[in-house]
């Protein structure tokens, strides 16, 4: 394979969960297929940078235009901006909006606390989280960090940290996905089932 | 989502096995992590099809050099001309390769006798195989297409075509893969792996 296919394929296989076999593969059909799709890909990748960037609000991808840029949910007027959703990553909030059930708006923290990794509680941009629930007189907020072992801890702090600011905490359920079978739910999943369980 | 990343998305929704979900992980990736990324990738996509094509004279892919381009394994010296391995795509060719069991040269069909798709004898470029039969003196042509319904009447036309040229036609061994259970196997796989038995 020639030093120029090489470059290529490595640096597709930075891509995430890409490996050097599907890398080759993408190589080839980039190789094989329509011409376009190379030339449209480069000068796509080529201004992504520049043109887009954090929205300057919530941390969401925006249109970067001038000094500020507003993504879509914070443009968009008719968003409750009193509800407010914690996510750790933009991966999250786009899940989210997919379920096209939040209508409020969102705060990305970009990380979760991680003992392990060294991240604390002054890595997080808590002030910045505090002054957004303060200047829009946010009435709840919504921890949508996920149900692991960080995404658990950093709700707690979050609860701690902002529980004076008059604002309700709340957190997603947890519990047996849709569609799953309780017979191959592992027994937190279960337990959190149990414990999360409403009246009818 | 802006449209900037939907175009983006919907080119990378275009390589091979990638669906709309990934390519978002991709792009979301591509916004997230080490700027310089995207900008290689960009610069690299821009010449890929100027600088690389098919091989003159075996179709395997080149680096495009003047008039003509010859790929690594034309170019090799070492190789022996007289045994040419016949194959559908160049994804083949790289996967021979890859096992480093080939000491000859490539010809690449290009496509599959293909009734169902149309695609019939005419549209194989059978004049040009036999010429470069005849140009290296061929002794033997491996015929490695895949074992597939279209693979198999290919290698039977590759033998009623070339049989007369005086160069032997053999056909790579189908039977269970290495490391594959025998109870797995199906049964025509199992039927070919009896058939191609061989004296130990």
């Amino acid at each position: 394979m020639s030093p120029k296919l090489r470059r290529l394929v490595r640096l597709l296989a930075r891509l995430p969960g890409v490996g050097e076999k599907t890398a080759q593969r993408y190589v080839l059909w980039l190789l094989t297929s329509d011409e376009a799709l190379s030339r449209e890909l480069a000068s796509e990748l080529a201004t992504l940078r520049d043109t887009m960037g954090p929205c300057s609000r919530c941390g969401n991808v925006a249109e970067i235009e001038g000094e500020r840029s507003l993504c879509d949910v914070c443009a968009d007027g008719k968003r409750d901006p009193k509800v407010l959703c914690v996510v750790a990553r933009v991966h999250d909030l786009i899940a989210i909006e997919r379920a096209g059930a939040m209508r409020g708006r969102y705060f990305v923290l970009g990380r979760l606390l991680s003992p392990l990794e060294g991240i604390g509680p002054e890595d997080l941009p808590l002030a910045r989280l505090a002054e957004r629930i303060r200047e829009d007189s946010v009435t709840e907020v919504i921890v949508a960090t996920p149900p692991s072992v960080d995404g658990e801890a950093t709700a707690l702090l979050l609860k701690r940290e902002l529980g004076g600011l008059g604002a309700a905490v709340t957190r997603i359920a947890s519990g047996v996905p849709h569609g799953g079978d309780l017979e191959f739910a592992d027994p937190i999943t279960m337990g959190r089932a149990l414990a999360g369980r409403q009246r009818l």
